[in-house]
């Protein structure tokens, strides 16, 4: 290991303590170019202490994100931008994932540090999940499962309750990457696909049908699927008036980010029935889960599982690290986040 | 209600105590042909009685059946066949459902009693089952569930464990009307398929791959998936030999019936490691499901939820009674048994 090689710092990775990719397989993907070292910060004040001139983390030119690191050393707010920038070396944060609602980007861009993200990586683990909440609201599996495993088989469940997916009305909010996938992965039953984004997509097939208002989306729905980055003006997107003009009986399914829900107004629709059930994958304040959305078996509840499988996360990874090896190598990685674009 | 007209006993159905279709429309559809009568009896021995001359059940010619019957008269064994023989009225059974192993059809054929089932309407939703069981073994979504319900959101749970759909290899044991429709459900990932069936298949589409031996296909295969109907041939087709020619780390669904496996080498397979997990929807003896399945978290147990909602129940009912229909206005229903043809 050469001392004048820049230096690339693993911020978390989703299997514990190591990238999914080998290690030996990933120092050589950035041979000649960089080092690897491994964040093994246990808290905030380590980590920052660690990226002072001399410290640990001192010459590092990149680094690899991943939201576990937010286990230890919390989200890259302000303080820890303003730390990386101070560093006077960090340039490119490339995130594993497609969100990167817990990078402060505008400080990024403030500070003339470059942002990455994984999009495409993580469409198909994604619309998986969406997919599968979608089904598991429609037929009652969740309770059903609930049901088995308290021992009292299926009494108590009622098929009239119950839907096949086949013919049902997938309404998609937001077709980028992921809601395209999941309107090809329903499409094979076929369920009838409307969408609303705030332009038509070009990339649409045919029998995806164009709404031009969020409100007209609700109205068509059987399911609503969530598909939106959270962003200031996608807070609270879908809230009480979004939820009432939904029919009666109707799912909503969020695999995208629990803010983008009003979750006050979902639960009170859950409550009256409005809602039949609600199939979730995030959260508002992850890892809390309101205790009231456990009251209803039939909810559908799963702990941010949306890419949790060691293929989409390989691919992830080396998503990610392309961004940084394309960095070191031409000044620019070809993830870089829209935010950022005119930017920088 | 004409005393004159023949008599159709509606024998369970999918909602307590009422047809998924409205019984008026029911009634309508059976204008100018037969009455409808709800088999009310709360054990068999009342029933016995209502079948004798005289009895509430006189005068029958054809029996709508539903598995939910037997929760208070049992299956139609050979005490009942012979019982609904010496009517000398009683002449069709319409059992709704694809899989008829709880009615004696030989006996039937002996007594000259016709059985037909509802082949194709219940393709979709059992199909829907199978790919859910799939998704949910292939991701760890039940055990990221009761993670979740249980209160620590996905810690324990471990990506390196699960897999993404797309690119793995499903193998289809039977493929009838129900292994076709969720290979083409499987393939908008797409997953490989590969099947086997006693014979090659006229309508398998190019891309599902013809394997010559049940042997050959538990090798192929990172996820088994059964579609065979339970006969005395097929009792314990996969079994201990099968298993272990599986590759380490694959998966066992089974939407079929619980006695095609060998539940015993199944959950050593599992304690070994060698399976990484089975998803159910059918066991040896339901409504008893074996606890010593319940010890895996990542298993996914559904109770028997196949066809469980009311779409598919009411294409099934009105598949069923179709065929009491056409047997009371031609002599002969669409869908009698395989087993039947021949010999009556």
């Amino acid at each position: 290991m050469s001392p004048r090689q820049p230096r690339i710092l693993i911020c978390g990775s989703a299997l514990a303590g190591n990238l999914v990719w080998a290690h030996e397989e990933a120092r050589q993907f950035f041979d000649g170019l960089a080092d690897l070292v491994v964040m093994d910060s246990p808290n905030r004040a380590d980590f920052l202490v660690g990226l002072k001139s001399g410290g640990k983390y001192d010459q590092i030119v990149g680094i690899y994100r991943h939201n576990t690191s937010a286990d230890r050393i919390g989200v890259f707010d302000e303080e820890i931008i303003d730390a990386l920038a101070e560093t006077g070396t960090v340039k490119w944060i490339a995130h594993n994932g497609a969100g990167y609602d817990q990078i402060d980007v505008s400080r990024c861009a403030n500070k003339g540090i470059s942002v990455s993200n994984t999009p495409g990586a993580v469409d198909d683990a994604t619309a998986t999940t969406a997919l599968y909440l979608v089904i598991s609201c429609l037929r009652n599996y969740a309770w059903a499962e609930q049901s088995l495993r308290q021992g009292t088989f299926k009494s108590g469940l009622d098929p009239g309750r119950a839907h096949d997916v086949t013919g049902r009305t997938l309404g998609i909010l937001g077709l980028g990457g992921i809601g395209l996938r999941l309107a090809h992965l329903v499409h094979a039953f076929p369920m009838r696909v409307v969408y609303y984004s705030r332009n038509k997509s070009a990339n649409a097939p045919e029998w995806c049908e164009y709404i031009d208002s969020l409100e007209g989306l609700c109205r068509e729905s059987d399911v609503l699927s969530l598909h939106v980055p959270l962003r200031d003006e996608t807070v609270h997107l879908v809230g009480e008036k979004e939820i009432r003009v939904m029919k009666k009986g109707s799912i909503i399914v969020n695999t995208a980010r629990g803010k983008v829900i009003d979750e006050e107004a979902m639960i009170r629709a859950l409550e009256d029935g409005h809602l039949s059930s609600v199939g979730l994958d995030v959260y508002p304040n992850e890892p809390l889960v309101n205790p009231r959305l456990l009251e209803f078996p039939q909810n559908v509840l799963l702990p941010h599982m949306g890419t949790e499988n060691q293929d989409s996360q390989r691919h992830m990874e080396v998503r990610a690290l392309t961004n940084l090896r394309d960095f070191l190598r031409d000044g620019q990685g070809n993830d870089l986040i829209p935010e950022l674009r005119s930017k920088l």
